[in-house]
């Protein structure tokens, strides 16, 4: 029960592909087509930073990190490590120590469905967290996990080598496989958004521009002057 | 049951009215005798911005956010986007070209019990919400609801003209009707802080100045110099 | 059964050693021995801060704040407030001008189980605040409480004098007869950290540095080349 | 600030109504057009009991119940008591003696966003009730509130008069208004149940009955065997 | 770091005491001045169940049970085990096993911040528990805590002896030293409310009976027959 | 995007060990190995009851339960179905029709992360359910969704054919293809713990039985008479 497996090798989407994803955002990515949403518990710990990279899944047990150090060994420039724990906890499993280990390995930043501390010196460093809680409870080192095989995070299933997006906004996670196809529809949303932006900006309606106005009324919508009496 | 109306024309509180709650600011307004405070889960995306202005009110279908574009038509210049939905949801139902539509009518700001996404773009816009919860889950567009009639927004009963106020303490609504009384009381109220903060600044106790000493006696409470044994 | 008491005068530990705790921050005091760490739902208003000081404890009804006032006239400079409520509450306790009369008197901050208002004004001066909500809702000011009495603040057992550290790590109580013991331990801990961050800067691993290469073969963990078919 | 109104007399749906809606219970009246329907956090604290009443509203301040005393005397047979705090609150603020006390005016029960104590009497008496949450925390007795004004219970605007049905299922509560037409919506949703349940039950797939078969093609929905490998 | 202790003897309440605080129950004895009730996450996990006993307190590591096996051995008959995590858990730290160990030792029942699993066991033994959740996630032993020293439990500091009281309002706890004097005040309080429940139940009114009328009056509050239109 | 798949045939676990793994209950089995625990949010809404079945898992948008009626077709006897939203919901996606649909093929229960309606009906037909809510909103049926694809229910991956446990203790999942290893294990356990049952039931103490009293040695736990003063 105690085993685990740490993969060292794994396969990653191209980096101008994860580059694309990054420059369309969280918001635009899942909507073209991503379903892998985290929940909206799993927030930014700074704001107006955006990133992309290849996810480096770690499986801990509830209030240990000594995967997260197993985890170290096998990041590459552009890898993002995706957290996750075999039961809910809000225990501060990373802190200034591990982002200074695993910035040495240029990992881009770090999505965890538990806890992180030295809030401070993340920020200032500039190593972008996304996390379900700020707690400074700390961490035993002696449980077994896994590095790198399939997770779940904050109702995600992340597959070592997906891409994450994360932002303001906060975490998508797109399929390896998939990952050009949602960058193309992305893509295609990013051209049409910029029209639509431009129509909008100069007092257009939302109602005419995209046919809402027939569509309400389709479903019984009224329009009254006025219910003063 | 598909069936809703969009209200154009609205009673709105006086420009003047207005201006002045805006400078009291929420917590003032609420204690003036605005009882509509809404639930402190509706929470700014930004800091240090506080707004004032009649509300719109809309009632969305969780997850579709059609009845917004509805509403972009009937603001005017100085209003606030008050949303509600029929039940709960935390789906991104407003990002940055809501935004863009919005601000070309000059609406001042919007208050939803709801997600809102794109929040990198609406601060950097200097778009002011106030929202349940940021996520980029996208909305459908094809569900009835209701625009400018009478909602429930996290907690507090709002009719289309109300005034709100929202600052980095929350959002209170003011019934328009009570507009002129609630100013009247707080800026009477500002006047006696006013007096309040010189004193206590220098150091006079509120125990003192307030007559509480002579209260808490009479509630049994009593002094004592240590429980040092 | 609306009895309380106030106690004027409380051992505090010495200057040097809350110094001291306020440099090493909570994450370190927390490791090196002080088991009183704050619920993670006690966040902090504002990012950059770290303070301690000796704790002025006030136990409030909720939604009553007339105790705070009574503690007013016992902090010493340094000290720093601890309010509970005798059960939960989030209404706005504490705001600008009970921040005004406790800066005069050189009191550090606030951590408190319940809810502040007025936040704009407490950053725009400086006063740091922990609080469990953001709420306008105002108080009584005529339930009997006690300060300077042991309370339990959100999850922890705080003693009048105890040291409480604070930070965006969240909050830590040290115990005041620990203080120093405590304090030494988060030194040994600190300058240890400062030779480990230089190695793991370097790139070298948590898993050579700390041994855990060898307990995770131990637990059964095992290393392979992939998992691709 | 302090005050109040306690409102005499109100228009009550007509019993048959009333009855009729009980019959149909929260679920069909819900789907037949009541839009009132609580948040879930109301709960009812036994299993199995329907009830259906003109709501007596009542207003109180948060830990304070003594609204719901001045609100026994206008109680009518067949009433149900809606208490919501004006912030929120899980004080216990109704408990045996109150029920008795509704109890010898007939009253069919309470719902309440707010705690409730008492629980194992309430149950042996009969005493239905859907509340927010079981504590025992006292409350005093000395704020001013409504009765029988328009209300916010649980996310729900709510008027004195109008139909409240509870359930297993929550609790809907329906304009005194409507309820004639709702009710009538209700029954004919009820005979259409009956015969599909008495197709599903033979084993007809709710795929064919309902047309579903069709729809989902049209969403694009495909059919395949099996993804076995 | 890894030290506690396990306190062999401590002094307990008169059984006649517990007793009679077992009779008054929950709700009443905390009326009756005792200030220690426990947060409302703290439920039943059966219904009807009324119990008292002395307080043998635990404090264990969060997923870690094995200081409640240290702590059968010094269970007297008539105790009640009160389990802390020192930080938040909801693993299912007490089954079916260890109930039956303690009910060889005649344990009343269970009072735990945490989670507790094999529930069906525990009410098919009758034995009551009160816990936070229901959750199987089994649990380490190697984690050092404490028995029978001072804890914090869901909000309330619990001394070892302290009496424990619950039933299906929840949990109280009485500091051992006040016990007799809250037994008394308890017992003044149910005879009084014997006779309020005659009065109330022939239909008395609480604003005649408790003056409440007068009171409202003094508030502001009015009556009026009626605010149809 | 509204594209999704129904898959007809699935693998299923031998009807003997899904049998074997019913018998040893949720907290057995996922003792014996199986990490699939369901979080402790899903709820029965029945006590007393245990099952087990293969999974035929079903992914809906939130607020549409169409994707329920296409699952019913694949529906073996001794399924269970499995429901995810892939946002979160608590919508009543299924009620007393749907089970009646769902038990003419006799389908043993139902585990969904959403909500149910019609409870009353559900208990009364003895349909076991685990669910995150109860509440009566309705639901559309216009969205796509799959059947028989892998899923996220409750934070855990689901493959359909997978065996579910479910008992008043929660919800466990076993892969399919660990089954028999999981079943094994799990009767080893229950023979080990039958064994302990009786040494404990006879008054031995774990501390003994188990070894633990040099265990909490190693880790520095003393032993002490007393703690009076």
């Amino acid at each position: 029960m105690d085993e685990g497996i740490v993969v060292k090798k794994i396969r990653r989407a191209a980096p101008e592909v994860v580059e694309g994803l990054q420059q369309a955002g969280v918001a635009t990515v899942h909507e073209a087509g991503a379903t892998g949403l985290l929940s909206s518990v799993i927030k930014p710990i700074q704001q107006g930073t955006r990133i992309a990279g290849s996810a480096v899944t770690v499986s801990c047990a509830p209030g240990d990190n000594i995967m997260i150090h197993a985890a170290v060994e096998v990041i590459e420039p552009g890898d993002v490590l995706v957290v996750a724990n075999t039961s809910q906890s809000d225990h501060g499993m990373f802190g200034e120590l591990l982002a200074v280990s695993v910035t040495s390995r240029r990992c881009r930043g770090l999505v965890i469905d538990g806890g992180v501390r030295d809030v401070a010196d993340l920020r200032s460093m500039g190593f972008p967290v996304w996390a379900r809680s700020i707690h400074a409870a700390g961490t035993s080192k002696n449980k077994a996990g896994s590095v790198n095989t399939p997770i779940v995070c904050a109702g995600v299933a992340v597959s070592p080598g997906d891409v994450v997006v994360a932002d303001d906004d906060g975490v998508v996670v797109v399929k390896r496989e998939r990952a050009t196809e949602v960058l193309e529809a992305a893509e295609r949303r990013l051209l049409k958004e910029e029209e639509t932006r431009v129509r909008l900006s100069a007092g257009e309606l939302g109602l005419d521009l995209y046919g809402f106005r027939a569509r309400l009324e389709g479903l019984g919508v009224r329009w009254v002057d006025s219910t003063d009496k």
